[in-house]
C-alpha cells in the first residue's frame, strides 16, 4: 500500500516559512497571492493486509513521530500500490 | 482559488530526510515500512479569474521560486476557494 501524509501547521499557528514564500513571491511580482502555508508531505510504502490496517499503522506513526500534534495536524491518504 | 503544490525530489535523487524518517520508524518498531520520500506541500490563495489562469501563474511560481527543477518535480492542484 502507498500512504501519503500531509503535515501542516494548525490554523492560528504562525507559519514563518509560508510567510517567507509569500514575501518572495511578492518580490517577484506575483501580487495575486494571498495567504501561503507550507507543510510537509511524506510518501510511505506500507506492507499491510488491508487499507484499514495501513491507515491504523500510519496514524500511529503520525502520532508518535511524523507530526507534532501540539501545533501540527495531519491527514492520511491510502492507495493500493 | 486555492492551489496546492507538491514539491518532491525526482526519482533517483537521494532523499536523506526520507531515509532519516525510515530509520526512525524502524527504530520505533514499524518494520512494515518500505521506502519513504519526504517533500514539501505549499497551499496558496491565488486571485485569478479562472482555473486555467490560476494554474498558469502557479506553474510560473514553481518554475521561478517554489521548486528547484534540476532535482525536484512539482504537481499542482487547483480548487475553487
Amino acid at each position: 500500500m502507498k500512504a501519503r501524509v500531509h503535515v501542516m501547521l494548525k490554523a492560528g499557528v504562525l507559519d514563518p516559512q509560508g510567510e517567507a514564500v509569500r514575501h518572495a513571491l511578492g518580490a517577484l511580482g506575483f501580487d495575486q497571492v494571498g495567504g501561503v502555508r507550507q507543510g510537509k508531505v511524506i510518501d510511505l510504502e506500507v506492507d499491510a493486509s488491508s487499507e484499514e490496517a495501513a491507515r491504523a499503522s500510519v496514524t500511529e506513526m503520525c502520532e508518535k513521530l511524523l507530526a507534532n500534534t501540539v501545533i501540527e495536524k495531519y491527514d492520511i491518504e491510502i492507495s493500493a500500490a
